[in-house]
């Protein structure tokens, strides 16, 4: 269509792009989910229905976009990670916007977090102002143990943010204490004591908690499982490999069997290596082969 | 709470930082609406409902980020705009990363458009894979007039889009052709032409058609209006001031003051000056009176 | 020529534009400086000759470079200015690389140093692994009150160091003390305090130091003074126009024009409205009347 | 020291950093050398003196800047090449500027390129405004396979551009050919057809040409040699490895430790494994075994 004198603005929008051959890492978290967590009264230190609806949305992502190998979430947070064949909006040209892979991703999140409320809050219908929302960033990590210890960091957060809540709030709810007294006593503290206040003084042994709460949930897709080879116990920290070659009929017919394996909803520690030595097919990019 | 070992991965977050002082503009854009108004049969060439959700959508944007000034939207594209003077995420200091600007308002506006969809469409209800969705992206304009540029920019793109589309659709869907044939006959065509075949041929007045086709839609908070100052009469294009000195207390005073203000739907022409110059406070970032 | 299977790696090279429209100021500064004023001996707090040099090698620097509209010197620093309508490396286009006009003018200032030393301190020629080198950056600024907030930035630094360093050499030099005691003395005291050292111990009067080492230095291309117009007095307020129809031809033009003019060498104050009204061509980008 | 008024200023430089734990590429390029050779008469197609004058400046880069672990040239250009480990400007916390980088190399090798100058060309002595300059770029590789792809890049290139241009200027300058017939006879030939232009016209045999020609030139710190180790054969693709517990004084220990290996100016092939198997310091990172 025609054009205008206008039409120089258009000069102004500046490139934001993301390093090829990277991994990268779209993270997106709740705005004001505390507040917002206190006008839907979610149930404390954690609400099942609230982390089962997370959950659903990021499946929905996963399945939208079968260029994402793994996901990980905790609280109201999700990391999406792309491995670095992906050639996702023109990516092997080293183009591909930063910006956009994340609107996109936290626009899909949403769209299907406020779909899927009234499935998992029936009795608790949003209200505006009071409509949940996210923001996202994406960071690029240039090889396979980087990433590894970023889904590390993010699992070892759970854990210690998820110890702290149930001492917290067990301590308030079950204890009588006020917030200020709990917050107060737990100043301080490692694993052990918490561990010990939760055991001695209200009987709960903190591994018998769910492992969706101790853990978080990772998503990832499903195919055979594979046992660890000890022979090539650091394949993982191998540099991923530049499919440069990679046409785009074989990224379709890959993406192709990619929609066709189930996603997972899991629960484990992905911490040690064998998570990621059974399920190579994350790290290295190819498609598994499906279960029977 | 404690660290981890694998912290250090929080290095590798790159600064994504707006320039100060300047005009930001946030576009939205519908992912692959292609598709989705087929889908969900929206009319051609305007569906008036569709456009009522978007401008409610945007609304709901203005209501919740009183630091916006003005936003303009047309067909699955919305943009809003930050005064120079925005302090919004501690922009004060230069580093308001464009990533948390850019993915607050796209995932406020998707929640707002998936939670009001049955309102508009009680009778076809949101499907998945069918949710929509959308992109963004943050463009900075150094001065006003750049910015008017801009806005100007996207009214005259609607214009000719819509002139296209009306006579395209009323080829196809009064006139019998086929979709190849009218979009033969258009080819090279200004537009003149398409006036004549709108008149000529089908008896239509182009400039009949609705001003929410013609024009799109522009959202800004409602004060009373002010004569044009034939003195002052290029203020516009003076550069925003830099309001360095401009406190937290003063900021949250202005915020307020702008919260009180309606956000007005209106669908009228903001190339010329007279919008602008009836409507000083956009530009000056300054909430004006409201009116009795 | 041929291409090789290698060449994807050209795609790991990652934009670096500067907003069009904008001010954009390189500065450069000494690396190591101090250790180098050691080495050859420099005089304090002023070394004169290492003024003049820094001074004949930013004017090759404006001359290489018509685009420059004005450079501000003080120690061992440069600022280059490059106006809002400079076109160079293909900047109409929004994508003039940062890192060319910063390495460029980084190289062309160094080789100009290393080649005119000798002129200046015949007697200390340089020696590796003494080689004086600068680094540099590039920082855009959206309007004139800003740019000239920059330059205003400089020159206020500009008199603070030099107050500080003229009375704290003197109390050394002339006065005995040592290094700490002066440094020491000196700790809390303001601009009065440190001319009242000066004069009541000294019988210096700050005043009469040189200008160079009071107001820095700064070049531009000489036409003939205006004498301020009191009915545009912000002329210098408003925002630089986008020439987006100046040809190549046109810039050539100017180009040449820009040349002829005479690059002068002064030491005034750049900080109030009289040295911008004078020489309005600074702020417009439009070559003046070359004095007769 | 006290600030003023203008201070805000700062505010509008922008973060420019590179990621961590990548190797950093920073190519510069000779300014209008073309002119520039004419201008000094450089011998055709290769001038001996103006590459080893290329070759002394960049051996003083590397002498300047330990952390540099390998660096290739070839016509106008060099490639600096620092390891991912490297801590240089406080890189650890994810906050090099690439300007740093970039900007400190081109103007050390500029200082020295310009001091050189008269020992390499003694009865052509330099004179503005013909001055050398260069501009300078930073790219980052996240893998050994990806920066050995750069190198090889840059040696394919060399050779492609040194047996044209040796071709072409035999025709010119032996062969009594204008510019314009030997550009139309070589357009569309490959390398067979070039060498046997060189032999069967001209009795060259291009094997014998001068190695720094046909392989550009490599700097590298020397250490003991060792055996290219079958079993590890793929060594050089492993991921560097994230040294973050490598404390500053680690860092000045190996930095003298660089600093008292010998640097060494080799014509050699970088592309095949064999360079760097032999010399697995330089992707390690590791300083090796002075040599007896």
């Amino acid at each position: 269509m025609a054009n205008s004198r206008f039409e120089y603005v258009k000069s102004f929008e500046q490139p934001d792009v993301l390093l090829p051959n990277t991994w990268i890492v779209v993270r997106i978290d709740g705005r004001g989910f505390h507040k917002l967590s206190d006008h839907y009264a979610f149930k404390k230190p954690n609400d099942r229905r609230a982390l089962d609806l997370m959950n659903a949305a990021a499946v929905e992502v996963m399945k939208e976009l079968p260029d994402l190998c793994i996901a990980y979430g905790v609280s109201d947070e999700f990391s999406f990670v792309f491995h670095p064949n992906c050639q996702l909006f023109e990516r092997r040209n080293g183009t591909t916007p930063s910006r956009k892979l994340v609107t996109t991703i936290v626009s899909t999140f949403t769209a299907h977090y406020i779909y899927k409320w009234s499935e998992y809050f029936p009795e608790r219908p949003l209200l505006p102002p009071y409509l949940p929302s996210f923001d996202g960033r994406a960071v690029i990590y240039p090889n396979n143990r980087i990433l590894r210890d970023y889904m590390s960091w993010r699992q070892v957060d759970c854990h210690i943010n998820n110890l702290y809540n149930t001492t917290f709030w067990t301590m308030v709810l079950q204890g009588g204490m006020s917030n200020t007294d709990a917050e107060q006593e737990l100043k301080g503290t490692v694993s052990a004591d918490k561990n010990e206040i939760l055991f001695k003084r209200f009987g709960i042994n903190y591994n018998n908690e769910l492992e969706i709460y101790k853990k978080g949930t990772v998503l990832y897709r499903q195919y055979e499982l594979e046992e660890p080879n000890p022979t090539k116990s650091h394949a993982d920290e191998e540099t991923p490999v530049v499919e440069s070659k990679q046409s785009r009929s074989q990224q379709d017919k890959i993406r192709k069997l990619r929609r066709k394996a189930q996603v997972v909803v899991d629960h484990v520690d992905i911490i040690k290596d064998e998570f990621w030595e059974k399920r190579p097919w994350i790290l290295s990019g190819n498609p598994g082969k499906l279960p029977a």
